[in-house]
């Protein structure tokens, strides 16, 4: 069964849109747990029961485990094992390099952690990203549109796609490469919730792409426009991840009912707004 | 001591502009190692022992050992203590994320690994970068202009950096940045041997800045256009990186000796082109 499968399927069966992002940070971690390098595994184990039946996917990022060196890969491992095996797991590692480097990074990613889906970077181009996307059976986020001050950067700028064509932003084109490469229907956009506008540029370029949108929450962006710019015309195409806002509910012993709180009421507000987005629309 | 006082250092004392790219295939490795997971530590050990003294830096690139899984980090681990402290080592990993995510980053590549510098990717923009450059002492390479095919795909798209200028490729622009971020003189460029021409225009823009430049070798990228475009006003600013055509140089016991060999002769036709470059100049 392939990621988007996977992913309509958890969509369906827990009727929600909410991706929680599991990026542990030891200095975070609540009361209650073992001591020592066990903690961060314990405490995803116990964040993973506490909601694997709202949300329509987890997704780790690697720079968290990294950070922690061994243990924290250690932690990796046992986290993954915890995801029950009908809810997809997107690694974000958004990782970009040139061919036979970029097939090892898939091997890792897919093979070696057994990621549903992952983000890339799209800098280096279409056959950077050959080796994720020739995964058909794996989803493939391209990062488009970040969260991020910094977005504006260089994926604002205005770029010249062609010969005599009108100039449009660096993000844009972004979109319009991926979808001429989604021949295989496996890539997906990341766009952040922070720029609600771009998202629903994006959405009229790609219709029924799927874009992984983290950025609500702590990181401040607006839930209900990002729902109203980013449905798609089903009224779905949207995984909103949520991260430290669900992870960090409590830091008391109960931290695991305090997520779950959290994750309910991000489940509920996300099918609420949908259906108002959906209902208004002529 | 600074990741470029450590790097000027290697390039005085071994008279060498190389640097070597560790990036492990199992599925090359020569005969004559110790079998199992080991093969590959024993394998980079003695790469490094046969020519640490020729090179001016190493570059193992993160892909080929986390494609490994456990063994792999284990044979990153054995490696990194293999090199002599006064050779820089810079880990290839080109990261890339928004600024929490980027502070996990940097501190699994600078302090668990401890590398001395890394390469990065620039597309999330100046605060994705800033818990890198942040790190005074340690080098910062942006990826601007790879060696693959699909770079053209988004670095040389023209682009309109500001209002009534010129358009001009995206690497430039990314280059005109990194050179504004570079307030603490430990930023350097990845730029491509394969594509000559844009070393040039790069020197031009980044006068003093250090590029790292893969695609030597197997990728076929041509040294002295590269040397004659790329050297700075000095007659440095290079690191030559060539990984596959020193690793396997040899398949056979002699696999040491032979990529010595190769070592050898590239670090010394980089210095003869180099010699040329610099008494033809005007």
């Amino acid at each position: 069964m392939g990621f988007f499968q996977k992913l309509a399927g958890a969509v369906e069966r827990n009727g929600s849109l909410l991706c929680v992002g599991l990026d542990p940070d030891p200095e975070r971690l609540p009361a209650g747990l073992p001591a020592g390098t066990g903690a961060v595994a314990a405490f995803q184990r116990a964040i993973i029961e506490a909601t694997s039946d709202l949300v329509c996917a987890y997704k780790p990022n690697l720079a968290f485990y990294e950070a922690l060196g061994e243990p924290g890969l250690e932690a990796l491992h046992a986290t993954l094992a915890a995801v029950p095996h009908d809810v997809p797991v997107i690694g974000d590692a958004k990782r970009g390099d040139v061919g036979h480097t970029a097939r090892a990074y898939a091997r890792a990613l897919f093979d070696g952690w057994g990621f549903d889906a992952v983000t890339v970077n799209p800098y280096l181009g279409g056959d950077s990203l050959e080796p994720f996307l020739e995964r058909e059976d794996r989803g493939v986020f391209l990062v488009c549109r970040t969260s991020n001050p910094g977005a504006r950067d260089f994926q604002d700028l205005p770029v010249v796609p062609g010969e005599g064509l009108p100039a449009r932003p660096l993000f844009e084109v972004v979109a319009e490469r991926a979808k001429e490469w989604n021949t295989r229907g496996n890539v997906g956009l990341v766009v952040g919730a922070t720029y609600p506008e771009e998202l629903g540029r994006l959405r009229e370029i790609c219709p029924q792409m799927t874009f992984l949108v983290p950025g609500v929450g702590v990181q401040g962006g607006d839930l209900e426009a990002s729902l109203r710019r980013g449905l798609d015309a089903g009224g779905g195409g949207l995984i909103i991840n949520v991260s430290r806002q669900v992870l960090y509910a409590s830091r008391r012993q109960d931290f695991a009912a305090a997520a779950r709180q959290v994750a309910l009421a991000l489940r509920d507000e996300i099918s609420r707004l949908q259906k108002a987005v959906l209902s208004g629309r002529p």
